[in-house]
């Protein structure tokens, strides 16, 4: 830790590359835009496949994995899909030393190649639904790179599923978007707005696409999850059919939905501060980090051993001991806080007299606290909630503080420069471009949750039935 | 599970193919040599996974992330490691619309890219070892192809460490050996052999390789995980280098092992017979099938609240009600057998009113119990703990059967037309490539539990100091 970190007031993008080196999350790979995820990275991001799997279960679907590569002519089939993924594909041409009949896409998302397989697998209405998740890397070919927010490869979950009505599906869909945001606000300490995409947002191939939208720390919007309703897209192109109660063939409806490592990305930059990483409780690789004090052996020994007993004592919560000796204690406290854990506990001879220790957290500057070792048990599992806690609500406050309701179009361009401007919009896509000719900001969302009545759109003054959340999107 | 499954007396590749499809495992995919993982595949695999990474955590390593694609280059810099794998490789040739300047190869194995980010996270003797596990998917072009055992693409995890001593290295190839043997036999329930490679089966960059061999239900082994110790092979061509305590600058010495979705072919064969599947309880990802009998509502009502009674006993045991109303009892049976389910509970009227329950083990053929509903918590458990030593007593019976140690070479091969066949081998490549011509029988292993003093080759009749295992193999 010998380099600072930019501070977010003076360059918030190279702040965030510096946090993501320098808290030893990822690397640029010698691929142009791949990257290595380094084991801290990959612990959260451990963390988070785990906080996302278990709800997946928790609703009734199965994992499963399907090829990497995709023949050509699949992603061919769905007009939109095509249009949409084809300037960003891997081809494989040659396979084994020899060049391949049909060159083999390497997967940009699976509806394709997954359709392939549910139209085997799908037979009768009894099969359905069918829900399933598969966990594994992508390929979208990109010119402009950052690592987790934008990545050649990138790990995610795709959820696919089928349907035997529309309804079931568009519930499925939304039921997932909602998945995603109590993930995003109970585990992440994110908060989120859910909604709809505009048709110019959609997913390529989607009849309706869904996303979870966070604030960064700069007043962006980042999309953190998206459900899509394909309707019978896809079941269309690849005969995705069963017979229903009455013996007819009918289309399955389908939905699909993914978060991807862009969520590391997300954390980062919701919660991270000039000093490093802070990372949400139920998250952290490390809950709680402990660093021992000693100036002689006997005082090593000590100490040591009223560790053992604070082990013992948090045997449930994620715990390191930083005993390394060649490093002095404000050295460690500055690696810990720029790698976010969550609450340090220090401990020294005159706290082993005193039968205590300094507890610091990470989410409230320089605030500190002397806790009994007896009650250690109970005071820092209360510390990590009130921690998770903070951090959301701190979230919280900073979007309200950056959100507003605009009256005019002048006062919403100054808005969209710093965070999200809720306006009334006609639902042109012209008065939508327009405003990302103006302004770079786009829609974001169209929250589920409306004002009740109606207004007039903040561009063109036409008479408008829904609001929309406009701002600067990574 | 209208079909039968071919016997594997009559058939055992057809038998392998049929309870892969049959039970569900996976699917060939639309592309050549791919496979798709289906949920009950899928899931066995979770487990396979789990059992594992909690063990390479344990025993100090990481999980990381690296770049799916590696420039042709760096293949290329090991001369052995390009020969071994070039003929395997699949390339990208274009990405994002364009002709690519270097093509990429899909990731056979991960040595080269690793060694890229060891060369620059290594600088000194204290950050060393270096331990680090990737769960990833890999592929190696193949021609033939069958699923699980060896498809173009598959799943597996792969070790790499870096250390400051030869020793050290050695050391850890060898731990990590005996951490995929403690896995195969106690969770996978499947006795293996452990030993050394001769220099033609030797994993290509290596310098030395392990491995563990099982004996499937043919005679024939499988290689079930390697462990490879790499020398200074691929440090020198990467000038992953590091300032040992003298401040001199050295070659780290590395290792790298790995697991694949292949354990889920190994555990197929050694437990399955002519119904389906038979799955150790520790990796089983249902442990025990609840199949309900009624003929009335009333009955159902009954039946169904002594099943929840169950449930609560059983809440740690991964359980399964099949309540499906369109299928008889037998079929469900035969179904689950076919899955492999450890341990069925068959439950009907008559056993609701005498308090109890039929057990049927998946291990034994036609052996059922009956056990009263307040002895299940303890019960249910102790039979699944001695399902799973059941089913390795089992395979261990069988390789020793199929084991034999041969006096001269007429006997040895026909010791190898059925089994392992422990033989003294002098150490030359010429004996090994004529037991090869004239057997297809391999060195599977030289195991590390030798007899005492020395022996004849069995080929040549030389002096020799080692024991080999010979036999067919996947």
């Amino acid at each position: 830790m010998a380099d600072k970190v930019t501070p977010q007031s003076e360059d918030y993008s190279r702040w965030y590359t510096d946090i993501v080196q320098m808290a030893e999350l990822a690397d640029y790979a010698p691929v142009r835009g791949c990257m290595i995820i380094r084991p801290y990275g990959y612990a959260l991001w451990e963390n988070i496949r785990d906080g996302l799997d278990w709800r997946f279960k928790a609703t009734g679907h199965q994992n499963a994995y399907f090829p990497l590569f995709i023949p050509l002519s699949y992603i061919q089939k769905e007009a939109d899909h095509v249009q949409g993924f084809s300037p960003q594909l891997a081809v494989v041409t040659h396979g084994g030393g020899q060049e391949l009949e049909e060159p083999l896409v390497v997967r940009p998302t699976s509806e394709t190649i997954i359709n392939d397989s549910f139209s085997k697998w799908i037979q009768s209405y009894r099969d359905l639904p069918l829900l399933i998740n598969q966990w594994a890397n992508v390929v979208r070919w990109e010119m402009r790179t950052r690592l987790f927010l934008r990545t050649t490869e990138f790990l995610w979950q795709e959820g696919h599923t089928a349907h035997a009505t529309a309804e079931e599906a568009q519930e499925e869909a939304r039921r997932m978007l909602e998945v995603y945001a109590d993930f995003a606000e109970n585990d992440a300490a994110i908060p989120v707005l859910s909604g709809r995409k505009s048709a110019s947002e959609r997913f390529a191939g989607a009849v309706e696409s869904l996303s979870i939208e966070a604030m960064m720390g700069n007043g962006w919007a980042l999309q953190a999850g998206t459900s899509h309703f394909l309707g019978q897209n896809f079941a269309k192109v690849f005969g995705t059919q069963f017979l229903n109660e009455n013996n007819e063939l009918e289309y399955v409806w389908q939905t699909s939905w993914g978060v991807s490592t862009r969520m590391v990305g997300a954390i980062i930059m919701v919660h991270g501060d000039d000093q490093g990483l802070r990372l949400p409780p139920r998250l952290a690789p490390i809950q709680v980090v402990i660093v021992p004090i000693w100036k002689s052996d006997e005082q090593r020994a000590q100490v040591l051993q009223v560790v053992e007993r604070i082990r013992e004592d948090l045997a449930g919560v994620r715990l390191h001991l930083d005993d390394r000796d060649s490093l002095t204690p404000g050295w460690k406290f500055n690696d810990w806080e720029m790698r976010g854990v969550p609450l340090r506990i220090e401990i020294g001879p005159r706290d082993v007299a005193k039968e205590q220790v300094v507890l610091a957290r990470r989410d409230l500057d320089k605030v500190k606290e002397t806790a009994p070792l007896a009650e250690l048990a109970q005071r820092v599992p209360e510390l990590l909630d009130e921690i998770q806690q903070s951090l959301f609500q701190q979230a919280l406050d900073f979007r309200q503080e950056r959100s507003s309701e605009p009256k005019d179009y002048q006062e919403f361009s100054r808005a969209v420069e710093i965070g999200f401007a809720w306006a009334w919009w006609c639902g042109s896509e012209e008065c939508e471009a327009k405003v990302k000719e103006d302004t770079k900001a786009t829609i974001r969302v169209i929250p589920f949750e409306q004002p009740e009545g109606g207004g007039r759109c903040i561009v063109c003054g036409a008479e408008a039935q829904e609001q929309a959340v406009f701002s600067r999107a990574y």
